[in-house]
């Protein structure tokens, strides 16, 4: 996992970005996955000065550092990583599926500071850019549809690199009915369906053993195949107490 | 992953979105990931439209199915999970993490559809929204900066379930109900409860949707935590149909 404490450690950097939204949107997942540090090369000024002014831009966007070259931009880091929609065979650099490079990323040292670069929307990366980077990273999409939004990259990697490090949400806590309860919802079940006379009430002996007994028995299986928990078996006993009272007072009243 | 043959079986719904932007990248996502099943519940209709005459719109969006309710978006759907920046503790339904939805989705019995919802940009899902869902999930963003942009939420989760395979996740043999099984099941009970005097039956009508409508939203509930197979949702319907029938021949008698 990238370590919570340093996920303070990446830079994420847009390479000429066009779009105000799209530079809002980058600013948007940062704040979400806990990364802080923006910085932006070349932006066209307009787009970046109307994503700043955008209301509910994050404010992380208002401490956005600018850049003039990729250089400037990446040079206190000690590991540089590219983004790229392309495959291998057509880069000079190693490129590693988004989940192998998180592994890595997670790897590097303490304390030193990483970049992960994103290129603008029209034309990704240039071979300049490329060439200041350790080595890239690709999301794996589909190959006939590589090319992804700028804001929607940004969000997968960082949810990527935020894997595990957050807090685990705690699994629910199912606290399932006593087989007691069950057993007492059954019992209810068997009578409304005697009652209501889809199980045969109050047959002689042996004949009832021998009739009703599978039938109970599939009842009973299928109150215990809806796990149900404590509370929701409560809630099925106090409507089926309900329906039970309900049918024993019209039938009081029709005999 | 989710078995790239049974990517298929995804249906991606996106519920009352309103900006034109969001539905195309929800739209370039699913194509980057391999997901072509859009379906869209009530959307702004000049949104839609706009969405879908935009320039290199994926051809998936022209085919995107719309809806004029979630039960019947999610009618053939054997499993409904719905996403929510919204912690557990305020939450009917169980909340899973997204890596650990995604286990569980690509779990589900092959060849039974699974529907992933999405709120409106605003507000989320409603409360009668997520009473259409088995379970929720939530992608792991910062406690102080939870909710995601849609287009952004989407990437990630198709994302998670398009990652690597797991292979020795072996596909349940719990051949599950369809939403419209569960919806019938819910109205019956609904009946039943109204004819016992469980609910109130015909109140007037702005006291009756103030009334009623959390009940029903908790029994809806209810029929989807108990994870019915097909089976068990039949036998259930015909139980449900007897005791109804009865209940209704009493109160024929007795007036």
């Amino acid at each position: 996992m990238f370590p919570t404490a340093d996920s303070d450690r990446l830079r994420v950097i847009l390479v000429a970005p066009r779009n105000p939204l799209n530079i809002g949107a980058a600013a948007r997942a940062m704040s979400n996955f806990g990364f802080f540090h923006l910085r932006v090369v070349n932006p066209y000024e307009l787009a970046f000065r109307e994503a700043r002014s955008a209301v509910g831009a994050a404010p992380l966007l208002a401490r956005a550092e600018e850049f003039k070259s990729v250089a400037e931009a990446v040079q206190d880091c000690a590991l540089v990583v590219g983004t790229t929609a392309v495959g291998q065979r057509q880069l000079q650099h190693p490129v590693r599926r988004l989940d192998q490079a998180a592994r890595l990323l997670r790897k590097s040292p303490a304390g030193s500071r990483v970049a992960l670069l994103f290129g603008s929307e029209k034309r990704g990366l240039s071979n300049e850019d490329l060439s200041h980077c350790h080595w890239l990273l690709r999301i794996p999409t589909r190959e006939e549809h590589r090319s992804m939004n700028l804001g929607q990259a940004v969000a997968v990697c960082l949810y990527e690199l935020a894997r595990e490090s957050q807090a685990s949400l705690k699994p629910e806590k199912h606290v399932p009915a006593a087989a007691a309860y069950l057993e007492r919802l059954t019992t209810l079940l068997l009578d409304a369906l005697r009652s209501s006379g889809y199980l045969k009430s109050n047959p002689s002996g042996l004949q009832r053993r021998r009739s009703a007994a599978p039938t109970e028995e599939k009842i009973r299986r299928l109150v215990r195949r809806l796990h149900l928990s404590a509370a929701d078996a409560d809630l099925t006993l106090g409507i089926l107490r309900q329906i039970l009272w309900k049918s024993r007072q019209d039938n009081n009243r029709s005999h």
